[in-house]
């Protein structure tokens, strides 16, 4: 049994683990806080496949939370093989989130010149993508190991 | 040895890299025959992802006829480690561009109905993205068969 940096059931994967979660609810805390954002498809999907971020990671992490306390392994192949495709469904959907609403905050900032003359927040559109960003690479990292860790167990 | 589906030096391998090569060739085609897409950095970056991912599948579907041509296994650690890293890096960067275009498009002609009056050509826009969601995917398919085998090699 492989002991990989993230693995579940160690510290550094509950730390992923709560990382991911509270850099999702960041991202749609300040997407939310931003007027206007439900004109542009993007934000939506954003704040959507953000929610999804933070309710499978927060599962994961209390999952985590309970094998570091009753001192269990839960590296068996079914619970392995369900983290690997959950983490690659999630984390494909975060980075296509990130991406569109990346998207999306260029056009508005940079190509149209829309933030002044429209009262668009785009620096609060910036750090909601910044946020998903750091969420999804988190996630790619936890992503990874499990793919690593299907191999070993 | 495994033979995967999909797997370098294999049939099934050389048309997924002449599907992926096709596919991103076509999505840089009708982009570039779109005009004003210059405007958007999104689509300037579909253009040059899209350019690498070529680049990289022609390269490999290359790779693949002479394997076939010549009866030689590519299936060595090394080489496999090789196709690996540049796959899922041509993978995530086709990924957040197609998903990057795919926001600005659905922005334009659905949220800020632009296509009429700013007579943009919204249809060769949604065609460009739909060809490259169809490469990533190619190359997505690509990618997890080369991770297995470097479980395998």
């Amino acid at each position: 049994m492989k002991k990989l940096f993230g693995s579940p059931g160690k510290v550094s994967g509950l730390a992923l683990r709560i990382g991911q979660c509270c850099f999702a609810a960041a991202a749609i805390g300040v997407m939310l806080s931003a007027h206007g954002f439900f004109n542009a498809t993007a934000f939506c999907y954003l704040i959507a496949s953000m929610g999804l971020q933070v309710v499978w990671s927060f599962g994961l992490a209390c999952l985590d939370l309970h094998a570091l306390r009753s001192k269990r392994s839960l590296q068996n192949p079914i619970l392995v093989s369900l983290f690997v495709v959950g983490d690659w469904v999630t984390s494909t959907l975060s980075l296509a989130a990130a991406c569109s609403s990346a998207g999306v905050t260029v056009l508005y900032s940079k190509d149209l010149n829309y933030c002044r003359p429209m009262n668009l927040p785009c620096s609060k559109f910036q750090i909601a993508v910044a946020f998903a960003f750091i969420s999804w690479f988190l996630l790619a990292v936890s992503s990874i190991v499990m793919f690593r860790l299907l191999g070993a167990v």
